[in-house]
């Protein structure tokens, strides 16, 4: 499948950024291992989930082009959605919860996109969504569950490993499992002995008992600060591949997550969202030495005007 | 002097960050013009103040580094104090008033060097620090007005310039003046067309004042959210090379510079401080249109847990 991965590449080629891949001292000290950070918070709109949308829309056909997409989320893939769209002269429709954050929406917006909203307490967004493709014949874009989409987000890993080489150990956070599918494909073929760690919150982590179990588990209310991986399991293509391609899972508790996305901000200064964090936070389970370590840092989409008190306790 | 500024960046080889240039898509869309952005936020300790201190004191005698250094600051210029003798392996002693953010003085005792507080209202810390020169012999590092201290500083725009090329412009901030005299020296040696702007708040304009009437001005209360620039006047060394060197001035409002900052936290996502937004702050006064225009963004280290609190009223 890896040569999917490369004609994604080749699609997002001059579209997406050429992330750039940061390396710390200080960080190598703490750790007693080599880290690599890929950092898709610099990604366009803030996160990896750009490359997945852009992939899959711009294989569509132009008659479904002329019609429009549509997708439903109230964060990453809204706003990757609508840029893609966008830079496509696609005509977007996203479906968000009223309460959706306001940053995200206006961003949304901005990006050309309209926005259906919905109670999240009365209404379902699946129906809405299905309503609006009978009608106006709207293509749906999946968050994760696609092999377009796992296909673009791929590239994340093609990327980071043609750039730093050799990894002992590649981490990538995983919500529905189209980012860490799509990097295990890549990281596999390109690097066979590197091993693929599929990193959760420990309060989200239905993929990591999918993976323990080989059957697929739901957990039908996440509630990490990590609000990325706040998916209720993994979908019928991600789950088949993780199983075949990812070695291992980890989890990590909230504080984790909290102290890595903490030093991420305060000593590499780099902003990044708390589901970004979740791969940093994980390289202390591996409990190895001397190692090069891959970590996906995903996205950086936050609210910098309230994201201090996540760090009060510090 | 721009051999002094190699012979600096020949000490700092393999000491200091060569710290990484970001460019935006989005920020020339917006700009009309290309900026190029030397972040001095991923510098060692945080900020371009390192470069200054490790340059002057790597060139103590063996006599003056046994007996120790000495500084006062409340802030990076202490911080970058107390790595550099980390590193030479010399005693360092800093000066800070007690009332000194807990995150600073914290990361000034992590490199080991030892705090003198002082009551900010009853004593002097000039008086403090030369009480304790006198006793145990220790050489003070002055923050800016020193040469050691503007060639390290210098090599900011030797590095920068060396890795983009040609520049219209170049934006630095200014507080005391060391960076912007060290990067004046060396833009003016190695791109003679360039302008090289120095750009203060609004509120702390005495650089600007200075550099307007030729008569060195003094702002006894500068209290600008650019804390890293309110240092009330030029010194005896800087304020004859800005004379020379530096084209012009600029002045940007405090919202300007909560504007500039929340602009690179929310869309480039990086961590950077407000004295290191002042000079992205100042593009738009240039008034102009498809440019090269370099800015320092000169450092990082701000208390993540409250800095929301500045963005509220955007």
């Amino acid at each position: 499948m890896f040569e999917k991965i490369v004609e994604a590449a080749n699609r997002l080629d001059g579209i997406a950024h050429k992330t750039p891949v940061l390396t710390s001292t200080l960080l190598d000290e703490l750790t007693e291992n080599h880290i690599f950070l890929k950092c898709e918070n610099f990604q366009r709109m803030g996160a990896f989930k750009f490359r997945g949308a852009y992939n899959a829309i711009s294989m569509l056909s132009k008659a479904s082009r002329n019609k429009g997409v549509i997708a439903f989320s109230s964060g990453n893939h809204a706003m990757a959605t609508a840029l893609a769209c966008n830079i496509l002269h696609i005509p977007a429709t996203v479906v968000m919860p009223a309460d959706a954050p306001q940053v995200k929406a206006a961003a949304v917006q901005d990006y050309g996109a309209s926005i259906i909203t919905y109670n999240r307490l009365r209404e379902s967004r699946e129906q809405i969504a299905q309503e609006l493709m009978d009608e106006f014949g709207y293509t749906l874009i999946p968050p994760f569950d696609a092999e377009p989409i796992i296909f673009g987000q791929g590239t994340v890993a093609k990327e980071f490993i043609e750039e730093v080489g050799e990894l002992d150990y590649l981490l990538v956070p995983c919500g529905g499992g189209g980012l860490l599918s799509g990097c295990a494909i890549s990281a596999k073929y390109l690097l066979p002995d590197c091993r693929v760690i599929g990193v959760e919150p420990a309060i989200a982590d239905d993929a990591t008992k999918s993976f323990k179990t080989g059957a697929l588990q739901v957990n039908k209310t996440p509630n990490s600060i990590a609000d990325g991986l706040n998916t209720t399991s993994l979908g019928k293509i991600t789950f088949p591949i993780i199983n075949n391609y990812v070695d291992d899972f980890v989890t990590v508790s909230e504080e984790e997550i909290k102290a890595a996305m903490y030093f991420l901000w305060t000593r590499l200064k780099i902003v990044v969202e708390p589901s970004g964090a979740v791969a940093l936070a994980a390289y202390q389970k591996l409990s190895v030495k001397g190692k090069r370590i891959g970590v996906v840092a995903s996205g950086g989409n936050v609210d910098v005007k309230t994201i201090g008190n996540l760090f009060l306790g510090i």
